[in-house]
């Protein structure tokens, strides 16, 4: 909002603590023009709902010759028109050009590649592309709001994709939400893409059509939702051992929850420490799942009272109470938007570290995920690989924090470079100038 | 080629002189290295094939101490790593931006769209996405290369569409030339984008591939091998009937060929010129097509001997021979890469105007085309939007030219406007303020 006020001592101090009062937090602000009498400034304000910012309006509006002079919203505005664009690095601006990019001399390029194939991964922008897919049925924590409502994310994902992993991610919004559909459609777009990044498909259906995909395909699918989730929830377990100086080989590990992400962090979680993941479901259909994936059922009981780390992914605000934590615990609680225990309320109950999906967010997974194969030219995404980035998110962590910077290119550079020479060591990959150029300098 | 020789007068010349008579033609010189004695310059040299560089080499290196030291394929050059990138106009470099593009920021755009599904317009990209979809089987005069071979070519479409037309075009490379298949992926994927554009679709099928997703998809839909192909030609002979200051009303036009262009070319044309065009095929089918599209069978003699504007899309080299031209006649041999008669060679014999497929480009057509459906929020590309490019193509043609300069923004801008206009006239588009913005500043 565009707040005015007299230019003097104390002002914003009154105006702060009037919207701090009203519930909503303070974001970045910035003096937009001073005159001899009065100050104008931008300040973000994050509230709720329409309701929650009247309420923000009405307590500013109470501040002695304050006067609240524009109201935007930051998100809306900032989505206006979207939030990707496709572009090339060649500037056509003169014929010859032209005739190099294009008609005639594009020509030579298409003969060379429909001589060899593999001549597409070097003239064509393919082996940089992933498709980002979705049905919209698990968006979020919106659940099933469709495709269209899902574009938001799509592109959100995309142009973080673009940003920190250099690779172009398209976004594809599928009408359908039948399994055979789905496959069929995404095998007959394939050949456009480097890699397939299924997103926000809800279980059980993911399981069927991500195993599908990853049979019938020689181009590596991961699905963020299980694949992205596993790798950076196994990154925050391992960082919480590090620093909480637990034994790996004993540590024990109680998971509730097995949705579509659930079953997926369990698997490389047990191959890295050798031992079975205590697992508690609602459904006794997930309860099997996990017990025939080699995992040990268990009560939700059984895991807080027993579990060193507790890893909740149950989409159930508030499943866990205060008292349920065990001293010393480790708790992530990870379903968005609302956790099953506010990080804060665990710690104040003895837990020796909290977090929450906010936290410990894909964010950390897929682009390094992406990067990786593609440098690597990887056929799938395996499990080896999906370690590798964990261990190395564990790796990086500062030493008093769980996880590093979210937005610095230098960490997904080395999350991609662990990830792609997982892919070339379990056979998947191979070694490639693009993978060299991903090791980090000394 | 990068090429090494004493600095003194006249050694370009030979240099430029051996090249010309090893029959290969130069593109732009430039100097980049000079010491007291020797130059040092990059030449383009355009060579139809291996043996022909060779010859040109060692040509050059019979010119006393001239030294080639380098020769690259610029093409290749240009394509290593693909022509396109999909990017961000914002860049997150903040946690507070983070939140706004992404979660948790990102779910409030999503819940807007899903109560309000026509805000997608707004606040996604997918109103400035057009899908460029082929399955190979026709593409340039390559012929049926298959989808891989045919992504440079895509690459080029996409990088042109961006630059000209301010519109993002995703490749989609279909792995499927069976026309059920075909239809229903780009139905399942449509929701993604503003538009279709097909690509490089062999007739017969393309004609029931396009019909078959016009009427299915609220979205438009065009096979720019026929819909863009017939509005620039329209817009060229048009022009032409313009410079050679004939009676539209009574011109005579003759087509030969009705592959996958020809038959969508006649139609606008017969609309405007409000008499049926002279249409030969050596196939049957493509005769019977004709006919019953309101057409005028002839022979391809007769047409040479009474048309005045002589449409070729035949795809066969050298169809037309000299003799046959018609003194004041207007010939328009279109077929890529190589025509039906060169241009030279058609004027030699008395040709008013001659013209080929390198100048009668879709450059001229498909920019525009969803530059103004997009803006205009078109639900179909229709015959009157088509006729309006090429209407417009004809009004903007400088007095001496037949076409306009293809690489002129302002040029696609006011192509455009026409396209969108003509949409929301007929009906199928609405007033925006984007079609505004493409208002030409008189």
């Amino acid at each position: 909002m565009q707040v005015r006020n007299l230019n003097m001592p104390g002002v914003l101090g009154a105006v702060a603590a009037a919207i701090g009062n009203a519930g909503a937090n303070i974001g970045n602000i910035q003096a937009v023009y001073l005159s001899q009498h009065h100050v104008v400034r931008d300040i973000d304000v994050y509230v709720r709902d329409h309701a929650h910012i009247q309420r923000v309006l009405r307590d500013i509006g109470a501040v002695y010759d304050v006067e609240v002079t524009e109201v935007r919203d930051e998100v809306l505005a900032l989505h206006v028109g979207g939030k990707i664009r496709m572009v090339s690095p060649h500037s056509v601006d003169s014929i010859a050009t032209l005739r190099k990019v294009y008609t005639p001399g594009v020509a030579d390029v298409s003969k060379r590649i429909h001589a060899e194939p593999r001549a597409a991964r070097t003239y064509t922008a393919i082996s940089n592309m992933v498709a980002i897919v979705t049905d919209g049925t698990a968006v979020l924590g919106l659940g099933n709001v469709g495709g269209l409502a899902a574009m938001p994310v799509m592109e959100g994902k995309a142009a973080l994709l673009s940003q920190l992993g250099d690779v172009s991610g398209i976004p594809i919004l599928l009408d359908t939400t039948v399994p055979d559909e789905i496959v069929a459609s995404v095998k007959h777009i394939a050949p456009t893409f480097g890699g397939i990044h299924l997103e926000g498909i809800a279980a059980p259906r993911c399981f069927e059509i991500t195993e599908r995909l990853q049979a019938e395909l020689d181009t590596p699918v991961m699905h963020d939702d299980q694949h992205g989730t596993a790798a950076v929830v196994l990154g925050a377990a391992l960082s919480a051992v590090r620093m909480c100086q637990m034994d790996l080989g004993k540590v024990k590990i109680g998971q509730i929850g097995f949705g579509a992400a659930g079953q997926t962090i369990a698997d490389p979680l047990m191959h890295v420490t050798g031992n079975p993941v205590m697992g508690a479901d609602i459904r006794e259909a997930g309860r099997q799942r996990h017990a025939s994936h080699g995992g040990l059922p268990a009560e939700m009981s059984e895991i807080m009272a027993k579990a060193d780390i507790v890893i909740a992914t149950t989409g159930v605000k508030g499943l866990i109470k205060p008292e349920m934590v065990r001293r010393g615990q480790v708790v992530l609680a990870l379903s968005n938007p609302e956790p099953e225990i506010e990080p804060a309320a665990a710690m104040a109950a003895g837990a020796m570290l909290a977090t929450d999906g906010r936290s410990v967010n894909n964010l950390f997974g897929y682009p390094g995920i992406w990067r990786g194969s593609l440098a690597a030219h990887a056929r799938k995404i395996n499990r080896d690989m999906l370690i590798a980035l964990g261990q190395a998110i564990a790796a990086m962590g500062p030493a008093s924090e769980l996880l590093p910077n979210p937005l610095d290119r230098a960490v997904h550079q080395r999350l991609a470079h662990a990830v792609g020479k997982a892919a070339v060591a379990s056979g998947v990959g191979e070694d490639s100038k693009d993978l060299e150029e991903l090791e980090p300098t000394p």
